[in-house]
């Protein structure tokens, strides 16, 4: 049992919890919590990324059975009450974190299986974690196939943002690029309309036919789509407002978008 | 200029930012920044309402003229910038603050001027700040007509809740209730259609016609709707889900349908 916070595991979390490059040179993520950490655990294709297991002394004490089973699946350690705390990234830990590899897709997978029936979210510089993790939740729900984000996205895995997707990121392909009005062009290429949603649009998103391989442009949270990317759709797109509301949350415009191609696909 | 935090007022202020029950003992609330505060000044019926102006000394160094007009309207006061910050309920304060009488509202004023035409957005028991401030947002938008919330909702007073609500929560009528069922059956007596959304709600929600008077009553964030409260609609909707995905947030879950209700009535 790691009984010290001055345990070299201990200290490795850590930064693996607080810094995105950290996590990304090693290739992993972390995942905190008996419901998320359960689905990795019951999905064979995650089981097998899985690097280690780390229960908290009073967890595996309260869930024996399943601490067992757990110990034969993955590698696992158990961590004194205080050290678990000392590591967690939440006010009131539930005794389990899980150390993953990551999945990597390519733009295919974001495409889906048929790409007439494509359906992206395309991310240019979204800066909030809570509006990241609630994309991927919606999007998940309202049959996305896949999400591109600009480098300069906020961190996906961000344990924050992991906890707010609710699982959705262990089953959404997404993909970060660098060039991202190089990859719109792809996306053009491959017959899937773009549409920028911009303040300025001329057209109402509710006139537009998705029935086809559709992608949808969201912007920053304060400034929205860079001109450079907004520049590359096909399409500029407003969501209409009344009252003196000057702009919707990143995360109610994506899920307002992706709920009318989920509409009218169903219709 | 009030240089100690041991002055009267920064006390009170500090109680009143911190603490809901004073707040409504009161009869106030509290708006921080230059945007928000900056709405209330130039709105000529919420200007009447100020109590008072607190500027930070930068501030007001900084808007010699604006400082010089809030005098001429408001009651003022300048603080030291580490007592401003003292108070403040953000990181980076951005030295203005203002007190305001709260704006009471009636059951006709959420219903709009004409009951053929209300969109009524029905809160019970919602918990999380960050969902109740973008709903505000969101529905103001999406042209509802005012907002119910059972007693026990989050304080839309809170000063986050206030701050995410872009300004909505100045415009949009608000009504807490202490029997969320009776109020619901008012609803229903003025003609407005009643849909809970509900996980198991056996009709899609853009099978429905939203043309006349509506009202959705959304649950809370965990929890979903309380059964005596789902058990008021005329009708249980849902909002069809692919993949894995349990539910949406909140806030998602209330913008596709206060935006379905906006898109029919718009064509």
């Amino acid at each position: 049992m790691i009984t010290s916070t001055a345990n070299a595991q201990v200290k490795e979390l850590i930064k693996l919890m607080k810094k995105s490059r950290v996590r990304e040179e090693a290739g992993v993520f972390l995942v905190e919590g008996p419901r998320m950490a359960g689905e990795l655990l019951e999905d064979p294709a995650w089981q097998d990324r899985i690097e280690r297991v780390y229960l908290s002394e009073s967890y595996a004490a309260r869930h024996a059975e399943e601490t067992e089973d757990i110990s034969r699946k993955c590698r696992m350690e158990i961590m004194a009450d205080a050290v678990f705390a000392h590591v967690s990234d939440t006010k009131t830990p539930q005794g389990i974190m899980v150390v993953v590899k990551r999945c990597e897709y390519d733009l295919e997978d974001i495409l889906g299986n048929e790409t007439g029936e494509s359906h992206v979210i395309v991310l240019d510089n979204l800066q909030d974690p809570g509006n990241l993790g609630t994309i991927f939740r919606t999007a998940e729900a309202a049959g996305v196939t896949g999400i591109l984000l600009s480098r300069d996205c906020v961190d996906i895995y961000n344990p924050k943002v992991i906890r707010s997707t609710m699982g959705a990121v262990f089953r959404l392909p997404f993909l970060y690029v660098d060039d991202l009005p190089g990859t719109i062009g792809e996306l053009k290429q491959a017959g899937i309309t773009t549409y920028a949603a911009h303040l300025e649009g001329k057209r109402s998103y509710d006139q537009e036919n998705y029935l086809k391989g559709t992608a949808f442009l969201i912007g920053n949270e304060g400034n929205g789509l860079r001109d450079k990317v907004a520049a590359c759709a096909d399409c500029r797109i407003r969501i209409p407002m009344q009252g003196k509301a000057e702009s919707l949350n990143a995360a109610v415009a994506a899920a307002v978008l992706m709920f009318e191609v989920s509409r009218q696909r169903r219709n």
